[in-house]
């Protein structure tokens, strides 16, 4: 309960124009991308400052109130619904990218900073972020770092996480802490800043950020590879690592992906065709033209040995953004088209055919559809089980049966159940698949260290036995 | 106290054979590569399998017995050092590639091969597992995930942590944990894979280890560039990344050290002028040889804007050998001169001048003299403090002001103490300098966890404050 006393604290720290109490607000910041669900706070306050967020966090902490920290709202796995209300800290006033180090190749940041924002503003210095969420366009950093985002890229770049150098988080107790040092190596004992990164808000809240930068990278081919049959598509997957090429992304999308967005996005016909079961788009990249070509040309040697339609280069940025345009927006296509259960599942990349043949199997199994697709270069393949004209008894019964058998499939494979949206709210009971209870234990008690009061994003990641 | 009982038990796990009390094992086995320390275990223990680890830690956890886990004994920072005695366990046993997984380019190994082995094995197979440390032809991949090692080709492929997937576990307790999953991406709770990673044998033992590969790289190309100023040898390693390119290697070595190991060393006069304070060892690899020598290039016309002597072209593999041979053998030959001390600051790298002038500042200060080397590319400097002809007083009394001092200045430069090394026993001390209480705190904690009965390593990373 947010008593008038604490409202009158909250408005002492931060100011009556940044809390909110007011329904409309309140329901605005109670949902992200996950479902259609929402978990309204019972107040939403906006600091502007990690002092702020610390004297917030004071608070909550005097009276015990639960916190959930709040980005861009794009998540997937319900990471910021405030399933037990209190205080939403939304992070959008912490936007200022605090310095861009041309000469160490690195950027200090806030949480607030929207991915493609940063990109572009260290683009403008010849450097690059590379971690590529398909919401960068909306996502925060900060939200990046919560839940571990990869992205397009991480075929070849790798994850948020191959980019946090060091931390500065405010604990559930106010206090103020760095978790390493802006180094490239680090050998100076635990690894707080990796605890943090992918702990989705739940050990305490992110106020600055630094990360490591590349190089601009300055060319880049992209090719449309369609295959008959989906499984092919997925097999030659890992058959283009196998020949000794690192794609700079290699994403999957089974048919009715692309023409369900394909509505939305506007695609010329020569891109896609009814017969064609699953597409491969893929990038290389680099800052010589004849490689790339040399490599594309080893790529096109390796599809071919599948049942492949005609490769499409894409040559111009146009037609590049159109293909690019056509991947992010799944995801949303889906969305429009029905209600629908998203799952993150990623496995060793040579045993996607495997899981791919799986989940229609046990799709078949309990009566649902599903739409596949995703960064398949990293074994990641997201998994849209779409409700359409299911009843909603079935939708009820039958698809959490289906999902355990999906996850169990998935750890059978030597995956996991999140390769880059988290366990949040939506995936929180099927923890155990993963993990034994000494191992999550051991999870549970070092939240219990940096949260003993449990106010930090509580009653999420951690199956519900443990609340 | 080792009792009989107790030895008995310790037998029955691992048969008489792999029990060893004589004191030439156990000084054999209570000392590691860092200065000249000596701190043998009550008992050393060699088990076969993870199963045989779990029922000596049970043991061990029964009698509140302190276990180091031992590797090949190449540390820096004294990890392996038995200052609370009780048990030795030698993981050399343990010496098994279980499986290289070509199919997704990944290694599955017991952690007492030898890193170079393991190298070797899965370059057979047309991959590359490209962390590579100095002692890589003696140290074991256990040990490498201990001290989260790094090595020369860091600055392009990253170290240890970067390639580290999943890992099983022996806790204190005896139980068995796998730490993860074995995909590239995992955003399923904390990652406990990389808390693991770098915590020095202090949190549990790793039995079983799971590796990322990436395909092997094909050629590279070595330049020998001498400066006439270690400045601006230093200070050229920040403008070579900022004209765009990531060498595969770029060290730094100031003239001691070169001259130093050429006496051990058999090298050509060409390589080693009197004149030239410091030399950057330069190397870019990759597939496409026209690439690497348009990047030669480019890396020439950075350098040539500093004072430089004659650049040397490495074409041939003995070149090229004798050149890395010299690189690899300093810290032997600083060894065969003189007693030492060993630091292993990092610091962003365009802060290395600013760090090499002030530990040589430093030096002057308190009537040392240092012989600085390292991966430059990093901003990571080893710096051997050598004894020489200093009074063992001034020795014993100046040095440690010293090192508090370099420390202090590697801080300031938003650097840390230890790049690859770790903290083990000789840097505890100086963990405040890094850390505050609250950050100490917090990873004692995590350690409590672990380890109730503070019986894993004890007395390495915490400073003694905490014992």
């Amino acid at each position: 309960m947010i008593t008038t006393e604490i409202k009158n604290k909250l408005i002492e720290i931060v100011g009556v124009s940044y809390v909110f109490t007011d329904d409309e607000t309140l329901n605005e910041y109670g949902r992200d991308h996950t479902e259609d669900l929402v978990f309204p706070p019972s107040i939403i306050v906006k600091p502007a400052s990690t002092q702020e967020v610390s004297a917030v966090m004071k608070v909550a902490f005097e009276y015990a109130i639960p916190v959930v920290p709040i980005g861009a709202r794009t998540g997937l796995s319900g990471g910021i619904l405030a399933i037990h209300k209190g205080i939403g800290l939304s992070l959008e006033r912490l936007n200022q990218i605090i310095k861009i180090d041309e000469q160490n190749l690195q950027v200090i940041t806030q949480p607030g900073v929207i991915t493609e924002v940063l990109q572009n503003a260290v683009a403008e210095k010849g450097l690059m972020y590379p971690v590529d969420p398909s919401s960068k366009g909306s996502c925060f950093i900060g939200g990046n770092i919560a839940e571990n985002a990869g992205g397009a890229r991480a075929v070849k770049y790798g994850v948020t996480k191959d980019y946090v150098l060091n931390l500065e988080v405010v604990l559930p107790n106010g206090e103020i802490i760095w978790t390493g040092a802006n180094t490239l190596k680090n050998s100076t004992g635990y690894n707080l800043t990796q605890l943090m990164v992918g702990s989705e808000g739940t050990l305490g809240v992110v106020t600055k950020i630094v990360l490591k930068l590349i190089p601009a990278v300055q060319h880049n081919v992209l090719l449309w590879v369609p295959f008959f049959k989906m499984e092919q598509a997925a097999a030659a997957v890992s058959a283009i690592f196998r020949a000794g090429i690192v794609p700079s992304a290699l994403e999957f999308m089974e048919r009715d992906a692309i023409l369900w967005t394909s509505k939305f996005v506007e695609v010329p016909d020569v891109y896609l065709k009814h017969e064609n079961e699953a597409h491969l788009l893929i990038e290389v990249d680099g800052n010589y033209p004849n490689v790339l070509m040399s490599e594309a040309e080893k790529i096109l040697s390796v599809v071919e040995a599948y049942e492949i339609d005609e490769v499409l280069f894409a040559d111009t940025t146009d037609q590049k953004n159109t293909l690019w345009k056509l991947r992010r927006n799944i995801a949303e296509a889906v969305k429009q088209n029905t209600v629908y259960k998203e799952e993150d599942t990623v496995v060793p990349r040579f045993e996607l055919p495997k899981l791919l043949i799986g989940i229609k199997a046990i799709g078949d199994k309990y009566g649902f559809k599903s739409i596949c697709y995703g960064h398949a270069g990293d074994g990641n393949l997201h998994v849209n089980i779409v409700k359409l004209d299911m009843s909603d008894e079935l939708w009820q019964t039958e698809v959490p049966k289906g999902v355990n058998e999906i996850f169990q499939l998935t750890k059978s494979l030597n995956g996991t159940i999140s390769g880059e949206h988290g366990i949040g709210l939506v995936q929180k009971e099927f923890m155990p698949i993963m993990f034994s209870d000494i191992e999550l234990n051991l999870m549970y008690q070092i939240k219990q260290i940096f949260d003993p009061k449990n106010i930090m994003n509580p009653g999420k990641i951690f199956p519900s036995t443990y609340q």
